[in-house]
């Protein structure tokens, strides 16, 4: 059975679970206490030299990491990656998309906001991803204005990519008031069969 | 003919020019001063609402953005991508790890010492840089110690991705010496065929 290394309440470790879910396939899940620095033993750091959850581990031990590949990997062959060549591109471009100008503003903000003290430094810190964070919706808000999915009018790895923080943006202080197409964009993948949310596991 | 919208001594840039020149593909260079602005204007957001080069162009006018993206694009079905099921994922999480832990960190400060002035912000951004940039180097050094290239043992576009900033680390204040299997590795890639330097067009 395939292990998925894991932190219940991160977005990141949460695509994996969701793309699994609505795959139908079974997997057991591992939990490591980020907050505990449980990523950073010399055990862990086996499985993931980087240090970060989440990590599939293949039934012959094999270990893959970062989450968007992992998706990438797991949705091959599937209605969750479509097989023409320029919007798997544009998949993937979503995807970078997400973990360049989104993640690192959006889930950074939001793990800050929910876990340890908010000292000067993070008090600085967070001024400063705030208008970034704001940017990249304002891309995906116009984006999705014409759209009803980020890709090929239908639902792929590149929104499940893109759901996992974004629906949580409010606990990282982001208000999605103003951004009309995202919020039904959002529920839109909240029905999407065999969907479940961030911390059901 | 694909245009590519770029910057020359941007690494993002470089990466794509890199392998169009290695597939022998030709390609209009179309340069955007970055340091002008040139990239956030209206009619540069059209190609790009996310304001970043490089851009590739289609010959139909569909732009394709994120550098990782576009080297996957141009990559399929040649010998720089892989057919196997997992090798593509491993080339996929080298990718993220380059946009997640080491762009951030190396670019980021190569563009803070060679442009525009060294404020205290600056200066503070890059100690914070400092140790998250050393430490995917670290994450590189200890998985090339043991092979020649990051992915099944042969040139692919997981290397031109993480060659791109790892060879001008050094303008970004990082010091290669310590990471002898780096520096074997980066060697190899300067000697794979139809090979340009960074500032070559």
């Amino acid at each position: 059975m395939l292990k998925l290394h894991d932190y219940l309440s991160s977005g990141n470790g949460y695509k994996v679970r969701l793309l699994l879910t609505q795959l139908g396939i079974p997997f057991e899940r591992i939990e490591h206490d980020i907050l505990q620095g449980e990523t950073r033993t010399p055990d862990f750091l086996k499985i993931n030299p980087n240090g970060r959850i989440p990590v599939l581990e293949l039934e012959d031990g094999t270990c893959l990491s970062e989450s968007n590949a992992i998706l990438f990997y797991l949705a091959e062959g599937t209605a969750f990656l479509p097989d023409h060549h320029l919007a798997r591109a544009q998949i993937l471009q979503w995807m970078f998309f997400e973990q360049y100008s989104h993640e690192p503003n959006i889930a950074t903000s939001r793990f800050w906001l929910m876990h340890g003290e908010l000292t000067d430094e993070r008090r600085a810190g967070l001024e400063q991803k705030r208008p970034l964070g704001y940017a990249a919706l304002e891309v995906m808000e116009q984006h999705l204005a014409q759209r009803t999915f980020f890709v090929s009018e239908r639902y792929t790895i590149a929104d499940i990519a893109l759901y996992a923080y974004t629906h949580v943006a409010h606990e990282g202080g982001f208000e999605l008031g103003r951004f009309e197409a995202i919020k039904v964009w959002l529920d839109r993948i909240r029905v999407q069969p065999g969907h479940i949310s961030i911390l059901q596991t």
